[in-house]
């Protein structure tokens, strides 16, 4: 069995936003060596999300608002996390998002359907973060 | 290491639905002779889902009011993804839902709790499908 | 390839509740003897959740609240599952926080960022309910 580790880092300049990060993981692919197997990629940090959607502009303007609705930033002073923080909602965000995925690699490759791109999904930003690629396989 | 791979099809008649997949997963590992390991059953389209829940109509009923209630179908132009399309609430319901489940394989049975099954979730349906299974071990 | 099951049992004395289980985990990894490959933790009954985020009690009580706000406990009769179960809103509440978790396992340590710890996440307690941990790996 292969086995393989890699830490990306990643600052975003703004509270929130997503970052493709299909290309890094298919270069830890490659690196890897693996031809058959699985691939763990998860955000380290516990207001930051690791997702598979479309890497479409509208949609990441959809996924802002509606996360602010269902977890909303503020008022601080509605979440009990919030005494020396302010990123409750943060927390609450990354859960609704996901903190992993976990995605088939076969024929050397991320064994994706047509649509499908992994993101970065921080919630807490300007501040530089990690995501955790590991790969297990043949 | 063993591995195995299969693309399962589905075509849900109605824009949204759930259908009871752990009989073809049960069929895949039963094909795939593992009998310990990891099986990742994941949606290969953005628009639908894989959960693990209970086989209850009822319960069923309530996903689809509170899936609605959370992430509503209408107005279309709510969503910025809504320029072409009209499936930006599917994105959202399938975040909710999650795209994948991991199963372990123990004894070649998939190690289930007494009450779980795999359920396909589709959002954006009246069209065919698929779900990728991936299984390792030995 | 290495391959270790155990299952944990846990029962919370009040109908919600967030478990810290990290060092019972630590320790089947531990009695695993794997080093580098992947672990798998799920709630092995449909109304739990295993989850990954910070342990902090004002975060849990965010997290109590926020749940109840999306999913209520209350009126039971809202929901069509509550036939002879009062149980629906857990249901959906699990399906917010997740049934499992994949972790990567790197030089024989769970291979996690600075803040990480798991919990199981009870919405239906006052029973013995388990968790599966499953570990593959060399």
């Amino acid at each position: 069995m292969k086995s393989y580790r890699k830490e990306l880092w990643f600052e975003v300049p703004t509270r929130r936003g997503f970052i493709n990060i299909t290309p890094e993981v298919e270069r830890c692919l490659a690196e890897s060596g693996v031809r058959e197997g699985l691939a763990l990629v998860n955000a380290m940090h516990i207001t930051a999300s690791v997702f598979i959607n479309d890497d479409e502009s509208g949609l990441h303007a959809d996924f802002e608002k509606w996360l602010e609705k269902l977890a909303p930033e503020k008022p601080y002073s509605e979440y009990a996390h919030n005494g020396g923080e302010d990123n409750a909602d943060a927390h609450l965000k990354r859960t609704i998002m996901g903190r992993e995925v976990v995605v088939a690699v076969s024929g050397a490759r991320l064994d994706f359907g047509p649509w499908e791109q992994i993101f970065y999904g921080e919630f807490d930003g300007m501040r530089r973060k990690r995501v955790l690629v590991k790969i297990i396989g043949e």
